[in-house]
């Protein structure tokens, strides 16, 4: 590989470019980005070889053109990709969802190559200078099926993911968003909402909470920092499997409230000596460490 | 201070009498369980220098009595110890709510000294192999103004926390009830709930999710598998504070829904940009780490 495009320079984006420059100093990195700060920011980290605020020529020569934008920005994307000559190309993302990514690309990218992708990793913070080149080591990449490529653009996909350290996997991108939405998407809607529950307390105890906020709540705060634009994208994009799951869980903490009221020790109790299987088997697979 | 009682010699319990031996190793420790695993696991651990099933005379020798079991255990032991003559001893606890527990002692403690008290200190593990003597290092011990003591005792019990190297702070029982509803006791709530509805999830997608969890849900997993009866105990002592913001909870979180469903992306980054400030006052106030 010769030359890559990264569009978008973020957390992620400058995650893989550093990363790429780590595998393979020779590769040539061509960032795009909308934010003239997040390209002065690239820049002076030395980042990439050439820096645009808008795509150009430069994705012809590459053989891979990664998305690494919040979704909401991927039709301008799609549509500006759509103007250049891309048959050497492979595009590919990295956002959370991918049924409707895919539906997306179906419409703006009918003759281009598209393989959906996704690392399993980030971080809380946000822009280029907060990204580093480990981040996508030992953690999951997951590639989906889609119409716009074949097993073969796949492979060359999860093979680049390979060599910068990831283990990878693919599925179908239906299966892709159930599991994320229970173990990603409905995590972190929970903690902004129950942050957003504290945050509407009243002034004197707020400033108790910050203080005592060790106790279980600081690990929501941190969830819930997350970068705003980024997740409003993904639980739109991912509304179908999130609202069926956000009504389920729902309709369990009613169940869990009226056991409170009923002072229902049984309930209580059964409830929190099954969630333990689950954590159990994390921990046998090894899985509860970074 | 020449013996302390321990009664209940779980995480908490264990942990304290490894921090006492370690601040005056002369300070001899009584421990009561009924639990034989437990009191077998302790001796083999030397943790204190005797050993019951039962609340026997050596309490009334007992300078300060800590009580260290889950709260449905308080009303037999106050009983228990209302047998006693504790003309010279303090009793204290290390519960995670404070205003039920207060009732209770009034009812059965009336003639002896009890000082509400509360480590916001603990791990997900339980039992008393898993305890450490660095575990209330750093963290606030709270105090609790109450019917049964004065200024004075409180002083006693305050400074002891303090000579294992805790925070400490005195507040009214309701406020402590409100502040740990929201910074402790509904997160534990909803991460049990969260992990009970993946738990329902058909058996395919569950190991899936298993093995994506690094993703957010890891960390709910984390917490909700903290011993079984105290979260039971806490949800049903704590419950008036606990429902009303757990409705709180729940409203906002029906809001979120709705928008989901309307495609409301100005309503999501708006609340998803908010929680972000109290995610700043904690980082600002040097408490993001233990």
């Amino acid at each position: 590989m010769k030359n890559i495009s990264i569009i978008g320079i973020g957390l992620i984006g400058s995650s893989l470019a550093r990363a790429v420059k780590q595998y393979d100093s020779e590769i040539l990195i061509h960032v795009v980005d909308s934010s003239f700060q997040n390209l002065e920011k690239s820049k002076n980290l030395s980042l990439a070889d050439s820096y645009n605020t808008e795509i150009n020529k430069e994705v012809e020569v590459s053989e891979v053109i990664f998305i690494c934008t919040p979704i909401s920005a991927y039709e301008k994307i799609f549509k500006d990709l759509k103007k250049f000559n891309l048959n050497k190309s492979i595009i590919t993302d990295v956002g959370s969802s991918k049924l409707e990514v895919i539906g997306l690309a179906k419409k703006f990218l009918k003759d281009k190559i598209f393989v959906p992708g996704h690392p399993i990793a980030g971080t809380e913070k946000s822009g280029p200078e907060n990204g580093f080149k480990d981040l996508f080591k030992n953690k999951w990449f997951i590639s989906t099926t889609s119409e716009l490529c074949d097993t073969s653009h796949i492979k060359i996909i999860n093979d680049f993911w390979k060599n910068l350290g990831s283990k990878v996997e693919t599925m179908s991108p239906k299966d892709h968003d159930s599991i994320m939405a229970i173990t990603s998407h409905i995590p972190h809607l929970i903690a902004y909402n129950i942050v957003g529950t504290a945050s509407e307390l009243e002034d004197d105890i707020k400033s108790e909470v910050i203080k005592f906020s060790a106790s279980g709540f600081r690990d929501f705060t941190r969830i819930a920092s997350s970068d705003p634009i980024m997740w409003r994208d993904i639980m739109l994009s991912n509304k179908v499997e999130i609202i069926s799951l956000l009504e389920k869980f729902n309709n369990d903490l009613l169940k869990t409230l009226d056991a409170i009221k009923n002072n229902d020790g049984k309930y209580l109790l059964e409830k929190f000596k099954k969630t333990k299987e689950i954590r159990k088997k994390i921990i046998e697979a090894g899985l509860d460490k970074n």
